[in-house]
Formats: structure tokens, C-alpha cells, sequence
């Protein structure tokens, strides 16, 4: 039996981890069967045309991760315990950001089940061997940075962040800036400092998950302000400003999460310009401004912040790697000190081990060489989403056309048949993100959040093409059931 | 010029560590000023009778933390840049928790300041090797470890602490464990989940400062319970519990900081049943409990509960590692929802590589090896610091006798000449912990905590006698200022 594995041999890949990929896809799609046995090592090389090293690498990854199992003296099989069905089950709970926030940390861990719901970077892609050798640079030291540390995060840290900073514009000394594990806990000191239960908060529609949950579990009253191709709709927040008073608006103006759009540098002024009018702070999520594919992102609001209006919050876990649980925020000096205050009253302070690891890695510009390493292969599954997204979606599906970050937003029919579209994906073995935990207010559409950043190209046309043929057939199958009427009149 | 260094050859600290402690002595203790000169590498071997190596070992670590000073062709020097006046002005600030804690986590950092007032262990007998090994053997896992993980903890590392809790009598699933970045987020997570603004909590008086600040930033309204040799006082706690109708008690039943005690079989066995007569949960914050010098701590308060009235809490920063920031809760099932919940809206989760280090550095009982070396240690210095608190305090100080942990705790008169005694200690560079951070209600009395686990023997006893020798200074000098009348008549 062939399986049809096509290698790039010229690609930015390894090929034993485009093997890796394509046989996950081949057992996802159900091509290769729990119990089915794959080709000897031998065999495989032979047919490949690559060296038995490779596979034996692939094969060990495949079975690191649950997806084969070796028994010796008779050979390599699809693993028996493929779950989809526990995903499934997983994901039937109620959706809820909370939920879903849970779903997502998780179906990466579930064997049979591709995931494009997860706005990460690709573990293949890290820079392990540059991290581990900046870490054991670090042995000698290590006693000293396995002790309690300053709760505002390690100066030598703080220090490389200004740098960062000074590079997106925004001149801040390494003492305005506080460290955190990263945009979550930023955005939950900013909550808890500035909100009180019941107080309002502005957002875009639709957001990050995560901050909803933030705000959510804070009893703050959040509103959903709409976005066009440019940014948020000016005229309708100012509306929103003027009836809710809110305490802040939070938005992801750079290649924003869910939808990959950024915001234009005319409305990020005239933003401003409204936030002072109407005495709002501006909460600025940055963490995708680096991950940029046509053109850099435009300067942070915080830059062209003249009159402390905005507090800008960013982290290493779109760049670099997100298990180091590791961001900042740069917030005018009396609410800076509240935040610190909170921090204490939080965690005490992030590890300073990892801490002085990244400090390290900044200060050697590892992380300019890893973004310039990872940005075309980003760039190309950006590329790929987006052409397999033409090639395969009925016409009743439109999308964004992301500009940077990881992320693409499908917007579907709202037909009943496709209400539970992202469980049907997940019986198929892959997983995308449902859109209504990203919404505020109710849609008058179903959605999608797509993530590009975490598979490889293969993967992506995989997966689109099933999700494609999944939308035909569930809106086919319901029209055979229940007929539109064709003779409908449009309201005007 | 002989710096009178005294070394233990059959003792437990590395030789050349000693010299690290002494050398610091003498410069903090202004017998060896800023600028003087050290003797040279050979000199100083000679002198001791220890290699050359040895002593350039103990230059290279007292160079690297800012004490000397060495410039080629000219010699070895004490470092001009000594900053205990920095530290006073630092914590010359208001004493509130949240400014004690800042000062306490930073004061390390300050060249010329000896620390006795962070209940942490020593930096020098971390099992630094054990640790690197361990993190290194994870190398070929690293892109897994370094990516978003499970909130609610590795699932490796949440089988490990159960098995560590069956240990403490405690007998639960690792799907009740939820693994959090230390007790400060524990006691975070669970009063943001348990308590509205103006709920009260009971603590017991003095207690943990951390806890304090957590409560108070949370609006709770926290009331004291004082203790004895026992525990709290319970006919108090019951007449606090039945006025207030608290949320729960925080309490540290076993080496409590800042007091050293530990709460009997039977106070743990009636405090349980008033709880549940009175239905207030109980939280244990049992993060000392591995760390017994004399016997080892009764059965934990969630080991004898029946009825589901205590969260139980603890970390690995007391017995292994406090930069680690790894710590556990178990709560009961609704609550352990909730506090997931919480931990969603937090920070998502704590580093996953730091994560399996500790699951296979405790699945290899490297836990209990260590605490086997270090208890000893601990046990020594707890040892030493009584002794030289009999022969240097003044008869109207007294003080806990700790059976347990890190802490003790001095009562002093309430005399206006001691109100800034800790700041006075500064001056001298020595740190101790102002004692009223740790109070609720205002006591009768001054008091300090003083840290015993992260100083060698020797360094103790100097600092007990500078701060019995201020202590008596500023007491002779306000008589003679102010007299006290002798012919006083004590109330009845």
C-alpha cells in the first residue's frame, strides 16, 4: 500500500517532519485506519527516496505522540486509541469562552485530531537548539535564578523590552515596563485595577476569546464595538463611548485575532483622538505586530500616544514560544504602580530562569533571526489558506484576507445544518475554532476562526477541503430535507 | 590584616561558600569598609590552608553579587557601591504588605545588605546539579514542553503531587489537583472565586503578609485570630466566626509563618469540627510541612476532613525551589471547577517545561533526597539562631520557638525608640521583617520575623548580635533622653 506522501525537497521543512504531517493527515482523514500497519522502515526509505534515519524520526515522533504504535517482530500499526470521539465529548460542553479556551489548550494533546483552532506558532518552527544552548549558558548562575525574584520582572529583561519597544516606536525606560506571563495576565491586572463589577468595557466584535473570558470573569459589562477593513467603526463607538462610559477599549489593531486585519494608520488617529475626547484608556494587544507578511505593521497606538491614553501590552508567545509564559505592559506611571501592586497580589513574580534566558536571547538579536527565518514559511501557509479557501468553499462562504498573525475568519450562512459544524469537523479529525465564543453580540452569520500558523501546507489544503466538503454536504443534505422556497421576496 | 575567617571542615557548606558568608559579614558588619583591600589569592590560601582554588571560587561568587571589586595589577577590594542607604530609602516607603513584600523580594539584590528577612531557603544548598540534569533530559521533548498547555496542570506532574499527598495523609485523583504558580496564586484564584468585596475572611494573628495583601486587594475585610502554643484560640475564632460569617479561615497549620509553630492533633480536630458547626471552609496553606526539625507535622487539616470543608495548599518554594513557581490546590469538585474557571482568566498556565521537570524530578524522589540532606541544615541553623537569641536579646524581648520552617518571631516592647528598628538594622545592613505587616488588628507589642533558612550559622549569630546590640542602643540611649519613672505602679 502507497501513501501517497509527497516531500518538498527544496521547502523549509524537515523532511522526516513532512512525513510526520502527512501520515497524522492520512490517519486523520481516516485514509489510514486504526490498526492499520504502515510500511517498514525499509520499505518506506526505499519509496520515499530518503535515508532510513528519516523515517525511523518520523516514526518516533508519530509514536511519541499516541499516533502509531511498534510492537517488535511484527511491525508498525495506526494506533487503536484515536479519539476524535473524546474530542467530541470534549467539546460538546456548553460554549462558553471559558470552554473553549479549555477545548483548544487541549485537542493538541488528542491523538487522531488535526487542530486549526489554536492561534500558535508551530512547535516545529522554535528555535529549541538556540533556546537550550541559552539556557545552559545560564548553569552557572542557576542558583541565583531559582530564587524569589522582583515582582516587576528581571532588569535585564526589562532592559531587551525597551530595545523591542524602541523598534515599534514607543520610547519607555526598562522601569515602565512590567512583566507578566503574557497578554492574559496583563489584561486581567488591567480588569482588576481599573473595573469594578458592572463597570463597562469596549471591544471589537469579534475578539480575542481570551480577553472576553477576562472581562467575563471580572463582572465586567462588555460591549462589542464592529470592525471594518480599516479598524473599528468609529462613529458607532463613539456612540457606545457616549452611552456606556466605558473604562477602556480593548483592541488587537495589528493583524487582529480573530480576523488578521490591520488597522489602518488614519484610524488608529483618529482613534485616539476619539479615546481622548471622550477620556477612555486605549488597551492595546500587540502580539502579533511582528508577524507581519506584506508590509510592516503600522506604529503602535502607543506611539502615537501623546497624552497617556494608551496602555500597550504585548508577549514572546506568537514570536517565540508560548510554554515560556512570558509578556509585559508599558501603562502610565500611577496605574503602573497598581498594576506591580497586583502583580503581588497575583503571583509574586515570574520565573527568573526563563526570564534572564530571554533577556539573553534578545540581547544577541535571536529573535530577529528567528522572525526572519519563520516569516515566509508563515507568509506560504497564509498563501496556501488562502487560495485552498478559494479552491474548495461554496459561494455562500466568505473569509478575511489576513494581512499578518495566525489567524483567518470564516463567515458561514446562518443555516441550521451548519450549527454544530466545528463538532462535525472534530468527528472528522480536525478541529477549528467555533466563532460565536469571539462575539459579543449575536451574529446574523455562523463563523469559523482558521489558524494557519501551527500546520503545514499540506495540512492546511487537507483540512480546508475536508471543512469544504463538509459545508456542501450538510447544506445539501438539509436542502434535500427541507426545500428554501425559491420564490422568496427580499425586505427592503 | 587577618580576616579572622573561621571554617568548618566536617560541616555540610562547601568550603569555599563558607569564606563567601564571612567575607560578607565582615563587610556588612563595616569591618571591612568600602575600599579596603582583600588579602591575594595566595595569602589568603596560605592563611586558611585551603587551596588557591577555593578562594578563587569565593572571589569569583563575591564578585559577581557586587561586594569586591578586583582590578588587575592592583588587587581585590570591597566594593565602593555598598547600598544599604539604597535600601533604606527603599523601604523607608509606608508599611503595608504590598510595600514589605516588594522591599523583602528585592532586598537580596542590594550589595551590603544580609538578609534574614525572606522566609526562603538558601540559595547554596539548592540541588542545582539534579535539576539541570533533569531539565536536560527533556531536551529531545523541548518543542512539545515549550508550547500553550493543560490550565490545569501536566498531567505528569498532577500524579506526582498526588502520590506526594498521599504521603501527607491526603488521598485524591490527579484530576482534583490544579497546578498554580504558588500559594499566592492559590490564595488568589480562591478568594477571587469564594469572596464578593467587603466578604470577610478569618486569619490567624500574625500571619503570612502575602495572604494579607491577596485579601486585601480583593476588598475583603480580613479579621485576626490570635494564637497560642496550639493553634488559634478557638472560643475567639467561634465568637469571630458567629459575628463576621467569614468565607473561610486561611490558616498554616503546620510551621506557621511568621511564628515557626505548628497546631496540635487535637487544635486541627476541633478547629475542623467548628468549621463545619459554624460552615466556614477551612484553607490550609500546608507549604512548611515537609520541613520538620524536631518531629514531622500531624496529619494535614484536608487529611482529617470528612466533609469537604478544606482547600488544601502548598508549593515546591519552600522545599525546593522558590523561582520554580510551582505550587498545587485541591479543592473540593464544584470549587476545583471554579478555580479552573479563574485560572482560565488569569494566565492560561504555568510553563509546561518547568512543569515536567518537577513531575520527573519527584517521580525519581529527588524530593525527598534532598530535604534528607538539607533538613539537617535547617534544623542547625534554627538551632543557632535560639542560642543566639538567649545570649544577645535583652530580657524584655521574647521570642516563638520554631519547630518547623523558616520563621521566628520576636515580641519587643512597644517603646517609641524601637518604631523604626528594622530601618536602623538596614542602616547597619542587615534586614529583618517589620512585624506589624503581619498583623490585622494592631498589636501591644513591636515585633519582627526573623529568617533563619537562607544564612549560614555564622551569619546568624552576627546578625542576632547587631540587632541585640540596637536593640539595647536605642533603649539605653531614649532612657537617658527620656527617663522612664521608676516608681511605677503595675495595674491590677
Amino acid at each position: 500500500m502507497s501513501l501517497a506522501i509527497q516531500l518538498e525537497r527544496t521547502g523549509h521543512v524537515a523532511l522526516y517532519q513532512q512525513i510526520v504531517e502527512q501520515v497524522k493527515d492520512r490517519i486523520s482523514s481516516h485514509r489510514l485506519p486504526p490498526g492499520a500497519r504502515l510500511p517498514t522502515i525499509r520499505q518506506f526509505a526505499q519509496e520515499l527516496g530518503v535515508t532510513r534515519v528519516t523515517i525511523q524520526n518520523a516514526y518516533n515522533e508519530l509514536q511519541t505522540g499516541g499516533w502509531i504504535e511498534a510492537t517488535t517482530g511484527r511491525g508498525t500499526f495506526v494506533s487503536q486509541t484515536m479519539q476524535p470521539n473524546a474530542a467530541m465529548r470534549l467539546s460538546s460542553q456548553q460554549l462558553t469562552p471559558d470552554a473553549v479556551i479549555g477545548d483548544i489548550l487541549q485537542i493538541n494533546e488528542i491523538v487522531g485530531v488535526r487542530s486549526m483552532a489554536s492561534a500558535s506558532p508551530d512547535p516545529a518552527l522554535f528555535p529549541v537548539d538556540e533556546f537550550w544552548n541559552t539556557l545552559n549558558e545560564l548553569r552557572h548562575q542557576a542558583s541565583a535564578l531559582v530564587s524569589y525574584s522582583s515582582s516587576q520582572g528581571d532588569p535585564f529583561l526589562r532592559i531587551e523590552v525597551a530595545n523591542q519597544l524602541e523598534e515599534r516606536g514607543i520610547r519607555v525606560l526598562p522601569d515602565d515596563i512590567l512583566i507578566t506571563s503574557g497578554v492574559t495576565q496583563s489584561l486581567s491586572l488591567i480588569t482588576q485595577t481599573l473595573c469594578r463589577p458592572g463597570d463597562s468595557v469596549l471591544v471589537e466584535q469579534p475578539t480575542y476569546l481570551g480577553a472576553l473570558h477576562v472581562l467575563k470573569a471580572h463582572g465586567v459589562q462588555v460591549i462589542g464595538a464592529p470592525l471594518d477593513a480599516e479598524g473599528p467603526e468609529l462613529d458607532v463607538l463613539e456612540r457606545l463611548a457616549i452611552q456606556h462610559r466605558p473604562r477602556f477599549f480593548y483592541t488587537i489593531p495589528s493583524f487582529q485575532n480573530p480576523t488578521g486585519l490591520c488597522m489602518s494608520l488614519a484610524r488608529r488617529q483618529a482613534l485616539l483622538a476619539l479615546a481622548e475626547r471622550h477620556n477612555f484608556l486605549l488597551v492595546e494587544d500587540d502580539i502579533y505586530a511582528p508577524l507581519a507578511y506584506d508590509q510592516p505593521a503600522p506604529p503602535a497606538l502607543k506611539a502615537l500616544d501623546r497624552t497617556g491614553m494608551v496602555i500597550h501590552t504585548s508577549s514572546f508567545s506568537k514570536t517565540f514560544m508560548p510554554g515560556l509564559r512570558l509578556g509585559y505592559v508599558v501603562a502610565p506611571p500611577p496605574l503602573h504602580q497598581n498594576l506591580l501592586t497586583m502583580r503581588r497580589a497575583t503571583d509574586l513574580c515570574s520565573p527568573p530562569l526563563s526570564q534572564r534566558m530571554m533577556a539573553n536571547f534578545l540581547a544577541t538579536r535571536g529573535l530577529q533571526k528567528h522572525l526572519r527565518r519563520v516569516l515566509p514559511i508563515y507568509r506560504e501557509r497564509r498563501d496556501a489558506l488562502l487560495a485552498a479557501l478559494q479552491h474548495r468553499m461554496p459561494h455562500t462562504v466568505t473569509w478575511t484576507k489576513p494581512v499578518g498573525g495566525f489567524c483567518c475568519w470564516l463567515t458561514l450562512p446562518r443555516h441550521h445544518a451548519l450549527s454544530n459544524l466545528h463538532q462535525l469537523t472534530l468527528q472528522q479529525g480536525w478541529a477549528f475554532a467555533p466563532g460565536d465564543v469571539f462575539l459579543v453580540q449575536p451574529s446574523t452569520n455562523y463563523h469559523l476562526r482558521v489558524c494557519f500558523g501551527n500546520q503545514g501546507v499540506e495540512t492546511i489544503r487537507s483540512g480546508i477541503e475536508v471543512l469544504g466538503n463538509l459545508i456542501r454536504e450538510c447544506l445539501q443534505r438539509a436542502d434535500l430535507r427541507n426545500p428554501q422556497p425559491s420564490d422568496w421576496t427580499p425586505l427592503v
